[in-house]
């Protein structure tokens, strides 16, 4: 039996569970001075070789200023039609997610980003296609915001695989989902 | 100088923030077997003499069977008016939240449990009137609920003084309100 490849979701939070500001706003997470090492963000970048993400994500991702590189692609899940022009590595997806998470899973590499935002990790998760989360979470309250999961989810049971407090506050949360 | 009593706010989470489904249901928190030790709860409760709590919250506890004696003050923030019949040792509070707190805090006695729900907590956040947090993270995401901070807060950072993980995958996360 060959190792299948893992969907990671890998996300910071408030203290108070919001991925971003009502509004999107990452100020809250984005103006914190990493510390060395960023949270074991490169261990986790190298094991990893292919990235989901929504179409809001990814537009926020580009506001931002990531980069992208067609050595790691960039899976876009959206409904609409994709921009004119995409950066290297970013392709739109408008396929079934259940197919498309199994299409991920048996093909050959490493393990899957699965980078948000909530409307996204609530599919993935209606597919039962998510192995892992990885929660860091920032310590401060925003009172409100966008959920992690896209409210439909009553009951997803985890089973917690790791905790890693770091020096500024941060506690990373490392859950394994378990399989009905 | 004296030491002032703390109000500390001690409460469980599901893993995406949510202190109950949204209509109110503990399920989720209700059925898990506690382990031994029941998550240091007996030490916090050591270390506490008064109660705070809103009328919802109240609620739910007398539903859940919940006992009170006249050794420990049950203080039921309400507007309303109380029911005819009150347990031993519960008060119905309608003072103004900042007026109540610094009353709590000057008083003689250990320190403050503030119960809960949301709008309580938000409501002593305005007074600054909340010393710490102690939030047992629930290994299980219920997709949607009631938030632990009633939404109006845009930023309260917190300093993380201990992070405890259990047996169970429960992990309790201690948090400082850092003041302004």
């Amino acid at each position: 039996m060959t190792n299948r490849r893992k969907i990671i979701v890998n996300i910071a939070t408030s203290a108070d569970g919001f991925i971003a500001r009502p509004d999107g706003d990452l100020d809250w997470l984005t103006k914190r001075p990493p510390p060395k090492g960023f949270y074991g963000f490169s261990k986790f970048i190298a094991s990893i070789d292919a990235k989901v993400l929504g179409r809001k994500t990814f537009d926020v991702s580009v506001r931002m200023g990531a980069k992208f590189d067609a050595a790691t692609p960039h899976y876009v899940l959206s409904r609409q039609s994709p921009p004119k022009s995409l950066p290297p590595g970013v392709e739109f997806v408008s396929d079934e997610v259940g197919k498309f998470a199994e299409r991920l899973r048996s093909g050959e590499g490493k393990n899957v980003w699965l980078m948000g935002g909530g409307d996204v990790i609530a599919s993935f998760l209606d597919a039962e296609a998510i192995d892992e989360f990885i929660i860091s979470v920032i310590p401060t309250f925003i009172g409100s915001g966008v959920p992690l999961i896209a409210p439909r989810h009553c009951e997803v049971p985890l089973s917690l695989s790791a905790v890693t407090p770091f020096p500024d506050g941060v506690v990373q949360l490392h859950y394994v989902v378990q399989k009905g």
